[in-house]
């Protein structure tokens, strides 16, 4: 990107822009404007705005989950470090102008109008930001010799080891770099991963990516508790941005954790989890509400009248038996039963067509942050695989462990610190 | 389904119910209340209401194309003709319901509380009817020798012939039965397809399906035209539905076509197609609307300046060639060079991930209906197949035809003249 070229960059995809904007779009054989001029007017009144991209963390983390999901692994596949800190650069750049709903740059004009690929791929023109967040992390193969990070490996950022009933499909798992793309619209998200892909071309490749539709868990006390494909509300206890104290001690990463570079950050841990739908889909709706120890059209404790009711581990039934079973999903995953931790999730239901013996390819794409795996998604996960009972009715096919760092500060990129 | 359950049947989601479904709701342990009453606020103003399942034609053709697909090809694995209907009769008062935006029973209330599988998933508790619409068609392999039917075969439901450079696999292609269900919400879609799936069982399995996104073309003057995975706007001249005169002459089948049973119908191709999107999006703007026939922007004709002007196939440049290039495809596909034949096209775009080889596996899911596909969509695609230069960039990877009858009217079912 040359000086000459910047201020061309960035032309907002609604018609929003201002004069200097317009008086070099016009240059543009009048690409530019016609395509902003003529955008598409937001199709619902609210989800259609910006969420802003720099800060103390990165969004995309506690941000109000957003309905939709293009998540991304890549492989790097240059082994030279500057070029891996370009990219770095070139992604912060345009994650920035994404985010804020604007195309990154000006489809072909950099070299005359007409003779480059357009910078901009273009579906996205007129669609309006939809609270589009794009979020970073570092796989721990990033680590090893290849850019001289090895040091720079947090303890926190471990490999996660194989728990009981896994079925990981390596295609499906791992990766360099994975970046989350969150918002309320699926075309502005596609779009969003996409550009990065190719902006990327050369020097890193898509190893896998996973869309995603109706979020499984809220992440604000604003939202209401969405459901997942086994028809049961997701995350009625999860982890709030309205919580703030909590966030500190469960989600970032502290100055005092180790890895100064990853302060401010959180660990993401990525499971696809296949659900067997079409068992659970003949099982009886006592059974279904007792491996999940919760109702299934309140969402309440098993004994309580209400979804947001505290759960009474202790109480009995008149057969003796406890109310909220011992081997029930909402017992095994609370944190009274591990040592207090709790996981900030935001994952995505999905459903990707059938898997050739006439089943859905359907499960929940689960991504949960935390500030620690070590305390928190590996003791819980071993304690859920070797004990509760839905896992008749799952396995995990596809994982990822990711180091994302603190959020950025104008001027600065994704990484920063990592390559300082 | 006893006469003693009807009342049962049904409950809204949104707890828009009377006094009757209430009375019997509180009975189920107050499942059905808690579930009506917790349900979450729509997030649209607009967008969420039903669409009419009943009338002359089916619901989710002309239909002023909703967002989100969920298209379900299904292969009938009873033998016998009784349990087919059987089927085809359950599933019409499912699709009743199911587009009313009402749940499909009682949650195993059938056998006493709790003791049965719930006749409803749940996953679209709480959510809105969101302009659903589910759509059949009777693919030609419903017509051998199982059902009795060959005799009713319509001679405009050909097998679709190989195209040059078709890459079909069987996998993705044909099927017994389709079902489209779109809707402006994915977990309402997806909702429908498997709950029709989970009735089917024992008599249907589900040979493919497919979602999609971001509808790629509009089907009323009410919408704004979208944008296809390559960027273009896609659609501009697609029949619409303020276009009755012509509905009648290229979507709906007339009583002289033959083959009685498909009056007021019409034939729906799918192709799944595949865009390679990393090599378009390495291509130059000059080339993508060269290829097109319009600009990227604007989506008008070239050398013209809006979108909806009308095309000037013989207006040559200053180099002399015609301005609208003779290979490219919006002139190969207009309907002055294909004997005034038109498509009503409602496709989707796809992302399923990627393909293993780092390339988003990304396209267009091509849905087109029209009276006779003899006529319309195989000497058209003949056409492309032959000569579009955007051949390059695409391929068919998937393929079916489907049989879609006439509407509903209250009291019949989905096929119920085909079996007369």
């Amino acid at each position: 990107m040359t000086t000459e070229d910047a201020p061309r960059k960035g032309i907002s995809r609604r018609g929003l822009f201002g004069a200097a904007g317009a008086a070099v779009a016009t240059g543009v054989a009048g690409y530019a404007v016609h395509s902003a001029l003529s955008g598409e007017e937001s199709q619902a009144a609210d989800n259609t705005g910006p969420v802003e991209f720099h800060g103390p963390h990165q969004a995309g983390i506690v941000t109000a989950a957003q309905d939709r999901l293009h998540f991304a692994a890549f492989d790097v596949t240059t082994t030279k470090r500057d070029e891996l800190i370009a990219l770095l650069k070139e992604w912060t750049a345009a994650a920035a102008l994404l985010t804020a709903g604007r195309d990154i740059g000006q489809y072909g004009a950099v070299n005359g109008p007409g003779e480059a690929p357009p910078e901009d791929t273009g579906e996205a023109v007129g669609l309006p930001p939809a609270r589009l967040t794009l979020t970073i992390g570092f796989g721990p193969s990033l680590f090893d010799k290849r850019f001289g990070l090895a040091s720079k490996r947090p303890a926190a950022l471990v490999d996660l080891p194989h728990f009981i009933g896994d079925d990981i499909e390596p295609g499906r798992s791992g990766g360099d770099i994975a970046v989350q793309a969150c918002s309320d619209d699926p075309q502005v998200a596609v779009h969003a991963i996409r550009n990065l892909a190719r902006i990327g071309f050369g020097r890193v490749a898509v190893r896998y990516s996973q869309l995603g539709f109706g979020r499984t868990s809220s992440t604000s006390r604003a939202q209401t508790t969405p459901r997942n494909l086994f028809g049961f509300k997701d995350g009625t206890n999860n982890l709030k941005l309205e919580d703030a104290e909590k966030l500190e001690q469960q989600v970032w990463v502290q100055p005092e954790d180790g890895a100064e570079w990853m302060a401010g950050g959180s660990y993401l841990v990525s499971r696809r989890i296949r659900m067997n739908i079409e068992i659970w889909d003949r099982t009886s709706l006592g059974e279904q509400e007792t491996i999940i120890g919760r109702g299934k059209g309140t969402g309440a404790p098993l004994g309580k009248a209400e979804e947001f009711d505290a759960i009474d581990f202790v109480a009995k039934g008149s057969d003796g038996e406890a109310k909220i079973p011992m081997d029930s999903h909402v017992r095994l995953a609370h944190p009274q039963f591990n040592n207090g931790a709790e996981l900030l999730r935001r994952g995505y239901n999905f459903v990707d067509g059938s898997d050739g013996l006439g089943r859905l390819d359907a499960g929940l794409f689960f991504l949960a942050y935390q500030r620690d795996p070590r305390k928190q998604f590996i003791p819980i996960q071993t304690q859920l695989a070797r004990t509760d009972t839905l896992n008749e009715y799952i396995h995990h096919v596809g994982s990822g462990i990711f180091a994302c760092p603190g959020g950025v500060t104008p001027g600065s990129y994704w990484g920063e610190k990592l390559f300082a």
